[in-house]
């Protein structure tokens, strides 16, 4: 059985940022969508997520590796909700190993040519709410 | 200052609930919205919407009192990821009084009226991830 098409579109999106093809990148995003780049600090637009992009993967010396677990998708007609766990692994710097689970939140849109594409990108997840 | 628009719905929509004017409800959802009544169990459009709300009232003897503590909103045009503290209090039996705190997940669509409304309402977050 084939993945859901949004399934496929995340995993072919974790390929392009892994693979470092971002010139690929903008096309898994709406025009308008939000990246949050860390708590704090979101990238808006194409232009801008594929620039978010290049400076993470430069952060992690080229060695970003990205990929889910469980995926879990609510949809609600050209939109749905996407809960993932999340695996980052890198070899931060020289010297040291970096490697997290992440329990992201996406939200896709079925755009106007049919494919989903994603227009909000939280890998922080509910960690953005603050203890009170 | 007044909150933003998408609080400002969701607070309606609490006192909504709160005062069981079911009626009101559909209203707060966009038309083919989703609603998680529990992991592995939603509610499709206004009517099914409603109706769940009313069942979700009976279950918690029309004592449920919902209401937000921090939330976190991130627009991208005309969709919106929330991410919000909730607090779920109620007297669940005659005798016994339940009350909890859950991080939900929403996402609001800005309508052709201009009106914010809920697409998907998932109260239980991450929760609905598999542990593997």
């Amino acid at each position: 059985m084939k993945d859901h098409p949004i399934k496929q579109e995340i995993f072919a999106a974790d390929k392009a940022i892994n693979n470092k093809d971002f010139d690929n990148i903008p096309n898994f995003y709406t025009e308008d969508a939000a990246l949050v780049v860390k708590p704090g600090l979101v990238a808006s637009g194409r232009t801008a997520i594929a620039e978010a992009h290049k400076e993470i993967s430069k952060y992690f010396n080229g060695s970003l590796e990205v990929s889910q677990g469980d995926v879990q998708i609510i949809e609600a007609g050209n939109v749905a909700l996407v809960h993932a766990k999340t695996f980052v692994k890198s070899q931060l710097k020289l010297d040291s190993k970096f490697s997290t689970e992440r329990e992201s939140v996406y939200v896709y849109v079925r755009d106007s040519d049919g494919k989903w594409r994603c227009a909000i990108d939280n890998s922080y997840g509910a960690e953005l709410l603050q203890a009170k």
